[in-house]
């Protein structure tokens, strides 16, 4: 079978196995939850001898040491997987809410009910517990999935869906609703994109150019974002303790994430007292400062920084830093430069809160907190599957109840269209 | 300036102008709306004129009478847009609305805010109230649109744009807000369709040829329904007068529109009873019946079915006939056939209305009540921008409020993540 038939071939069965997902019920979902769980807790000395032939490979590629960490499972790992299977348990199920009914003049009785997206294909690269994250959440939201990993985990991606494929026919569910795609042919990722008819949503998670090449390659809609380029905005009127602890928690506390700041932007009428505080701070902490002109009259000896450095997502411990004159100029900056991902302000002004709040296009703007908040279980939607930055369907954090829909059901007693 | 060139100009001036909308009041936005449709009374001679041009070029085309009646203007129609403005006027604004607000543990307070997507690219054909539709739409829910209308109404959609865009400047909001693409060069979609950076949403309207072209070359979220085959199952339990309404209306009433029904599926236990009288019906108003195996044995004069008719969306005065042994069969037939559009039960059996309404995977789903109801005026949505049978984003009939998405606003005093 070629790989495009094996793909099609897994889409049709996937489809299958959500017309059984889509009625089932809570407990039957949750058991089977609970039931991969298990399974992971006992098959741990499994799972890491396939992980290990994934290792073994990767060092022999010459994968860095970054990746191979990413890579390695262990004992404590595939336990807080477990752990993180049983947090979904103890969620809500998004399907079968009604999420509002109103009666017509003619009578006819018109609701909104929440219902599973269908089937979704998941293309990420490689660590491998997303493979397991992935499978509970669209379990628990009642949709089967396709799960296509990065080639380099493709033995503990399949040791992991053997034990979720036990767990899910164990509890009278399909097997199929979990699918791990078997081979490694870059050709599978072209295939599921292709296939319109059976899979409802494609999410890709990894770098900017799997995502490009998904959304390039897609007739099929796509949940993504390419990058976080965040800001903090220092406001004039700011309370200098607050405004350091935030801009240096959403620099350092962890810079390799999307939501981690990029650009600092500081109003000229705090920037003399502020920024030699706070750029002391970072410097300790080892992170390098690319300032416009303005920051460098105050910090002359940060590195200059160029117009691309406004672009840039880092993901390191690298901070560009701009003097602006006004709130305008911050919102302008953010509306050239951003990635409407997060934004946040740091203000004592309650007009410029306002105002920041209302007109900065980002899928998560904070007054007086960190950038690192826009997460989907810190804001309170329990678990994630990803960050939406393009507006429809979902605009920030994914939880359960994005992977789902609502279709009308109308009750009538006769009505016909005059 | 290249066709690619200019469409992009435009996408540019789109997305300035939206930065400008999405802050609009509601004031604003309906002067605006009352202002184009003051505009529309009083240059009915102007836009009749220019609309004569298309219809001179359709006759020349040789294009079918049913094409010019579509692409006529006349006083009647041009009032009929201007009364759809006002319709808007007395609508909500979508935007602002605070659809939620919770607290988390460490005291953020965490709110979704309802926002407009953006730019908004309608790509359709003929109808030139179509434009003026869609850009009250989009106008209302405060996004910016450019319309791609159909190269046969061109003359007629940009005299509609003028008086649109002099209404917008004399409300001191961008004239760029409603902008028509002023080239019937094909180019033009394609380039529309790769503009990512600009325009948040495609919605394509027109013939499956279109929409699928539409679907393959976008990178840009699309919305949209290929078609709607859509199905009425008369459960053996029936109230035969309510069925034989419900079903003359569903398929007879205007069965040129996508939620006409077009396939009838009849249980066996009421098909002999109900099959002749329905048919009779059908028949005394032109209908064609293509009937299953089982249905010829009750009517044998009606034509067979092919393989190929459940598939088919006629859109004419054609139904395909099937009689089924139970309400399972039925529903596997639209699982198989069904285009998740609009479906219909008739039945007095509650547990099979609620299985029909748990169970069919459709963006209506109705009990005793008509299909053609999937409509966003007739299910109280208000206005109507088309039909999605895709899950994501919006399933079914799409109003005000599917134009727009919400992002998270967060009010902190100080927290950073742990």
């Amino acid at each position: 079978m070629s790989v495009e038939d094996i793909i099609k071939d897994m889409a049709i069965n996937a489809k299958k196995a959500s017309r059984v997902l889509r009625n089932a019920s809570r407990e039957q979902k949750d058991s089977a939850l609970m039931k991969i769980a298990e399974g992971l807790k006992s098959n741990i000395s499994e799972i890491m001898e396939e992980n290990g032939k994934d290792l073994e490979f990767a060092k022999k590629k010459g994968l860095t040491g970054a990746m191979i960490d990413r890579l390695t499972l262990n004992t404590e790992r595939i336990n807080a997987m477990a752990e993180g299977l049983m947090e979904l348990v103890s969620l809500p199920d998004p399907v079968g809410e009604v999420t509002g009914m109103w009666k017509r003049p003619n009578g006819l009785l018109v609701g909104r009910k929440r219902i599973p997206l269908g089937v979704i294909g998941f293309i990420y690269e490689s660590r491998p517990n997303v493979t397991v994250d992935a499978a509970g959440l669209c379990l628990k939201s009642g949709n089967a999935v396709i799960l296509k990993g990065g080639s380099e985990a493709i033995n503990s991606n399949l040791a992991l869906s053997r034990i979720i494929m036990s767990a899910l026919k164990e509890c009278n569910l399909p097997e199929k609703t979990v699918q791990v795609v078997p081979t490694t042919d870059r050709k599978a990722v072209k295939g599921l994109l292709e296939l319109e008819d059976y899979i409802d949503l494609i999410i890709p998670r990894g770098g900017e150019g799997l995502i490009r090449f998904v959304v390039e390659n897609s007739r099929i809609p796509v949940l993504k974002h390419y990058k976080g380029v965040c800001h903090i905005f220092v406001d004039e009127s700011t309370d200098m303790d607050k405004a350091l602890d935030i801009c240096y928690n959403a620099k350092v506390q962890r810079p390799g994430v999307c939501n981690a700041m990029e650009t600092l932007l500081v109003h000229e009428g705090i920037a003399k007292d502020f920024l030699p505080e706070i750029i002391n701070r970072f410097r300790s902490a080892g992170v390098e400062i690319r300032g416009c002109p303005r920051t460098l009259e105050i910090i002359p000896d940060a590195k200059p920084a160029q117009e691309s450095d406004w672009y840039e997502e880092y993901l390191d411990l690298i901070l560009s830093v701009k003097v602006v004159s006004s709130i305008d100029d911050a919102m302008e900056h953010i509306d050239k430069y951003g990635s409407n991902h997060t934004e946040a302000i740091i203000t004592e002004n309650y007009s410029n809160a306002r105002r920041f709040l209302d007109e900065v296009d980002s899928s998560v703007v904070l007054v007086n907190a960190s950038t690192r908040f826009n997460d989907g279980n810190q804001l309170g939607l329990g678990a994630e599957i990803g960050i939406s930055t393009s507006k429809l369907h979902a605009f920030g954090p994914m939880g359960l109840e994005e992977l789902t829909t609502t279709k009308f059901i109308v009750y009538g007693d006769g009505q016909v269209r005059e």
